[in-house]
Parts: C-alpha cells; structure tokens; sequence
C-alpha cells in the first residue's frame, strides 16, 4: 500500500511576455504553471500542473489547496480501484462544483491534481504513461474513462469495440513510433509579436531543421496576417503544411469572411477561429471554409464541449489539452469521442510542459484508439523545456517517444526555486 | 467627476448547509458572497457580488483582486462614456483571460466588480437599476451590450429594433408593476434535503400565502421524486404551476425517461435535466418532453451558450443569473437574444442576494425589452434578505417592485462582520 502523505503546490512563472513569445491576438502571457507534488510513503513523488498565461496563477494554486483533501491520506491502491470515482469525486464537490461546473480554474486545479496521481500510477509500474495505459486490458481501461454526459454519443460499449480493435497491430505500432518517432508540427515561426523578418527567419530555419509543417498566428490586421502568411509560404514552399490560428479573436461572420481573404496562402487548417463555447459557430465555419479545416480544443472546457464538436460536424480535427480539463479520465473520453466519430486528433502543446504530456497522450491515442497516423500532428513549441527532468526531445521535426516512467511531468528542483513566485531571484 | 479609490472585497459565508437549506442533487453548500465595495470620492459606494456555494469563496475574492486593477483609480465618467469597452478590459485581459475565458471563477469575478460599478451608475443618477436602464435612449443602451461574438444571431441594429419598440407603452408597464409587483415563484418548498413532511408543509403554507407557482428538485430516487411530486400536487390543487428542477444530473436520453416518469404531476418545467454546457443534448430533450418547457441558465457561462441555446431551439424558458456572468452588458445581451428568438426571460434567484439583483433585471426585460408577462415569472427563496440594506418585499406571491438607487446590492455591514469568513463569529 502506497499512501499520498502530503499535497504541495507551487506557483512557477517564466518571464515571457517581456520577449513577445507566445504573444496571439489574445494573450500576451508569462507562461506559468500551477505544478502539484503529491508526496507518498513510497519511493515515488507524483508530479503534475496546469498551465496558465502568468498573472492568476495563484487562482488555480488556491484552487489545488481547495481540492487537496480530496486525494491527501488516501491510498494510490483505493484511488486505482477507481479512478473515476476518484476524478468526479474532485468535479462534483457539492460546494466547489459551483465555480466550473467543470471548467475554468476548478477544472484546471483538478486536472492537475489528478494527473499528478496518474504520473504516480504509472511511476509505480516502471513504464512511461503512454505504454502504462497501452498495455491496460479493455475492461481496466473502460473504468478509467468519465463518460457522465456523454452516453447519448458514446457508451461503455463502443468504447470497449474501439479498445478492443486497437489491440491488433499494437506491436507493430509501438515499433514504427519507435523507429519514427512521433510526427508534429512547429509553431515558433510566427508568433504576432514576432516582426517580419523575424518570421522569415523563423520559418527557414524551421524548414531547414526538418520541419514541414508549421503554425502562424493571424486575427490581427488583416493586410499584416496575409503578408505574414505570404512570407512563411515563399519560405516553406507549395508542399509543406500551414496551419492558421486566430485564438478565438472572430465573430462568426468575420471568420468566414477573413478566410476567404487567406485562402491564398493555402492554409491546412484555421484554428480558434471564434469564441471556444461556440459548438454551431464553428459549425457554420467548418461548412463555409471547407476544404479548409476548422480545428479546435486547446480551451474547450470539457469533454461536453467536445461532444457536440464532434455531433455538430463542427470540427475536422480536434486538438485536445493535457492540462485544461480534469485530468486522464477525461483525457481518455475524448480521444474515445474522436475516434467514433473518425476525426483526427492533434493535441494542443506549448506553454509549460503541455509538450511533456501530450506526447504520451499521442502515442496512446495512435497505439490504442486512433491507429492511425493519417492528419495527425502533435503541436511543438521550443520554449522552456529545460525546466523538466525528462524534456522532450525532437529529431527532424518529429518527437522522441518517451521512455522514463511516469507522465514526464517532473519539473526540476533548481527551475521550481528560481521561477517561484513571488520569492524566486527572478521575480524578487 | 467621481473616482474609484479602492477597491475591498469581503468573504462572507452563511451557514446553511447544515440546515439542508438549498440542497439538490449536485449541491450542498454554505451559500456565500464574493462582496466588493467600490470605495469613491464621491457620496457613493459601489457594491457588487457573485454568489458561491461556501468552500471555494476565497477563488472568487482572489479573482476580484486580480482584477481590480482594472477599476481602481479610474473615473465614473470614463467608465460610463464605453460601458462595454470597461467590461472588456476585464474579461479580454491578456493573462487572466486564460483562466475562463469568460467563464467560472475569472468571470464571476468580473460580473462582481462590473455589476459594482453599475450600482454606482444608478446611484448617481439617484434611481433604482431597472429604472435607470428602462431611461436611457436607445443609442446609449446599445453602447451598453456586449455583442463580441453575439453578432451572428444579434445585431446592434436588431437591438435597436427591439428597444425602440419598447418605448411605446412604457408608462403603462410601469404603472403596472408598480401596481402588481413581479409575478414570481418559489422555490423553498421541496429541497432535496427536506422530509416529506416538511415538504407538504410548506407546499400548504406557500399556497396559503397566495404562490400559485412553486418549484421542486428532483434527479434524487425516481420513487422519491414521483412521491414528492404527488405530495406537492395534492396540496396545489390542479391549477397551479409545479416546475422540476434536476441541477444537471442526467445524462440526455435518462432525463427524456425520467421525465416520462413525472409527466404525471403535470410539470411546467423541467430546469437544468443536463450538463449546462450541452446545447444539443437540451435540444433534444426539449423536442422530447415537449410540451414540459426545458428551463435553462442559472449556470450557463456566458452569452455565448445562451445565443446557442435560442439558436438551436432547445430551452422554451430563458433563466438568466445576475452574477454569473460578465455583469450588467452581458447581461443586456442576453436580454435581447431572448427577445430575438421570442423566449420568455424567467430569471434566477435564490442563494445570497440574487433575488435583490434580478428583480431589477426582470422589470427592465418587461418594461423596455420582452414588454410581455406571459409565461414570466422571477425565481424568489426566502433565504438571508435580512442580510440587505434593501431587501426584496414580496406580496401575495409577487415581488413589491425595489425603489431605492442602485442595484440593492448593498449588505449590512453587521451581517459582513458577523459572517466574514474566517474571522466573523459564526465561523470562529
């Protein structure tokens, strides 16, 4: 028996915005992390976080200390018994459920919490998250998925029939990644901060270093986003991919009628192109820019959200979040949504740390669920990964799996003491 | 011109939960206050509040502060020349945004501050809330809602249309509701808590004081709903109104079946049969339990859902919340969407002070924007009014329409020092 004797939580933040990194037509952040270590009578810590833009990052910090009691003095053999009986036991608090429901700052604070106890599950098997949950039998893994509000679209049983096929061919699969690595996208290239030479830069060096498909970032002025876009298409050529993103900045008529103005630019897909609670608006987009891609996820709140993406024909890829909704078990009924409803997956990374763990959801999602590697892209960003002891490593525009046990959530001791907020020597 | 000069926000948590007061099937809370004073150097004190369920009110006062930078030190005047463009500071703020965006904690937060300064508005112009919005010319109104990504389904022009219209036969209206009160419900007679003795009791007792509507949780047992219902049903004869609410427990296929179950007791309404966030999952009960009315809102984050909701038919009634939301212009937008689309605004209430709040919003609907009382009636529990420098006062079953300037927002300063949380006397 492994006990969770105690619940730490730190409030780390990089100085970023200064540097115009990360800067969309929206945020503007110190990317920060809300990181969670829950400390066990065993050999192992659990680490896990949420990732927020800087300031109110100490709302998600309070928010872990309000749900702590939750998971602290509890055993990880009771918590694995059931582990969505323990996530909702976090998301239906009957006093904190009137803050979300399920969403926001509860939602992420619960997340972090919960996938820090799943970096403890798999740390306890010695195996990297993706293959701990790779290598679950389809009933264990069925009890892992939250499928409460979501039945009308995906049941117990279509999930075991999706479970169930993704066991042939696992071998070989996990071999190919193996060999391959895991293909991914690069959005460093146009930040809206970034100036136009700056771009350029950005995007040949990216093409040179392997990369052939990558993000730029649009919803400002019009005539800017389509230079922009010009100037990355001479430098990466007709073949490579461009994706679009405008993080949420369009109502809905303004979103079709600026992509038909980048049209030109041949964009793979428009991401965020209006407000992320909008299932019928991104409806109307994906029919009106078709064959342009609409793509969405990195705020959607929950797998509500995500449901009726999916039912409304609204989305023709779907980029999850680790951090964003309440942690694994959701995780696992999203990408299970996806699946029944045969559209691609390419999670959302950035910030702090979401390159650590979505990897491990891709490989997941490609060896059990998906099986397929057709339109799927896991997004990279090459900021910050120095603070964590297992970082990611990318080899020609593809990422290394992981092979270190856990959710590669650790973030080093020395970063924790340097970036803290407020008393770290940055920040003082 | 009148300065903001500081900015306090007081955590105040009542007691109830041991009462059972408010339980239903997903809540069991110690209702509470994010209360935040407007300090100015004018004769006036601005105040505002989001309602919580007790643990977890420390994240909404955290978010105030986190916010406040956005009010203090800034003037009436400027706030008032773009009301919309003050509001947006606060929900589009470039490292905060991250954490909702707009929605939960973050936005509660907003609506607690923006609704402060609004009550400052009316204080000034020495009216009451509903009078002073029922007063403005259509041209500033407009300047006064919030139609960021609303503008597939409102316009500032359709707006307009609507509240133009509503100048003819104003004085009439008003003459009206100062004569009749706000025709209203309650809801104190059948929380999930209550025994079944109580619940007749009090099912006699408000009958007796003239409700001839009164609502009812269930998504308990489907036994103990059914028995409650009938015990209601007995005591209110056949012709008065019986509404059900869930508070989002069902899946959507189990609350079209449960709702075959308590068809029996002649439900108007069925409130909240599913996760607030499913628009599609609402239509379809909606055309299922037709002609039973869907009821939805008291938790819906934003504009946003509400615009789908009235897009996608799935809600007959409309329940806006004062404090959910992003304040005052968001609040107005929904408004207008629910006129637009020709759906009765049945407000929320309840918990601590909502009451005292939405009987301004509900006069203003009838007097400049809905201007019908058809099927439209205000929430009312007769929980901690004592609490209000300007109580709600009802009379025969409907609200006595409020008179004092401002947004009767205000407490006792008593009740803040009795009730502070953790130091009042009731929590030490």
């Amino acid at each position: 028996m492994t006990t969770i004797t105690s619940v730490d939580v730190h409030d780390v933040r990089f100085p970023t915005a200064a540097a115009g990194d990360g800067s969309d037509s929206i945020n503007k952040g110190d990317y920060s992390a809300t990181y969670v270590e829950l400390h066990t009578d065993g050999p192992h810590t659990g680490a896990g976080f949420t990732f927020t833009n800087g300031r109110g990052n100490e709302l998600t910090c309070a928010a872990v200390r309000a749900l702590a009691h939750h998971v602290q003095g509890r055993t990880l053999e009771e918590l694995w018994a059931d582990p969505v009986a323990f996530a909702r036991s976090l998301s239906v608090d009957v006093q904190l459920r009137w803050l979300g429901p399920e969403k926001g700052v509860i939602h992420m604070a619960t997340g972090a919490i919960v996938n820090a106890v799943w970096d403890l599950h798999a740390k306890e098997a010695g195996k990297p998250l993706w293959r701990f949950l790779a290598e679950l039998p389809t009933e264990k893994l069925i009890g892992c998925v939250d499928f409460h509000h979501i039945t009308d679209a995906l049941t117990p049983q279509d999930a075991a029939a999706i479970l169930d096929k993704g066991l042939t061919g696992l071998d070989e699969r996990r071999a190919e990644l193996e060999a391959d690595g895991l293909p991914s996208y690069t959005t460093s290239v146009g930040w809206l901060g970034y100036p136009d030479d700056k771009v350029r830069e950005l995007a040949r060096s990216a093409y040179a270093q392997g990369w052939r498909a990558m993000k730029m970032k649009v919803g400002g002025d019009p005539e800017d986003d389509l230079r922009r876009a010009r100037i990355i298409r001479e430098e990466i050529g007709p073949d490579a991919v461009l994706m679009m993103d405008a993080n949420q900045i369009w109502d809905v008529d303004e979103a079709i009628t600026r992509m038909e103005a980048l049209a030109e630019a041949d964009p793979y897909w428009i991401e965020e192109p209006t407000h992320p609670d909008d299932i019928l608006g991104h409806a109307r987009i994906q029919r009106a820019v078709a064959p342009i891609r609409v793509a969405t996820g990195e705020v959607a709140a929950n797998r509500v959200i995500f449901k009726q993406l999916l039912q409304a024909d609204a989305v023709r890829v779907m980029q999850i979040d680790a951090c964003r909704v309440g942690g694994v078990p959701e995780v696992l009924a999203e990408l299970l949504l996806a699946a029944k409803f045969g559209i691609p997956v390419c999670p959302h990374a950035g910030g702090v740390g979401l390159c650590e763990l979505v990897q491990h959801l891709f490989a997941f999602d490609y060896l059990r669920v998906g099986t397929s590697l057709d339109g799927r892209m896991v997004e990279y960003v090459d900021h910050l990964h120095e603070h964590f002891t297992d970082p990611v490593r990318t080899h020609d525009g593809k990422y290394v799996l992981p092979s270190e046990p856990g959710y590669s959530a650790t973030m080093r001791p020395e970063s924790i003491a340097e970036f803290g907020f407020p008393d770290g020597p940055v920040w003082r």
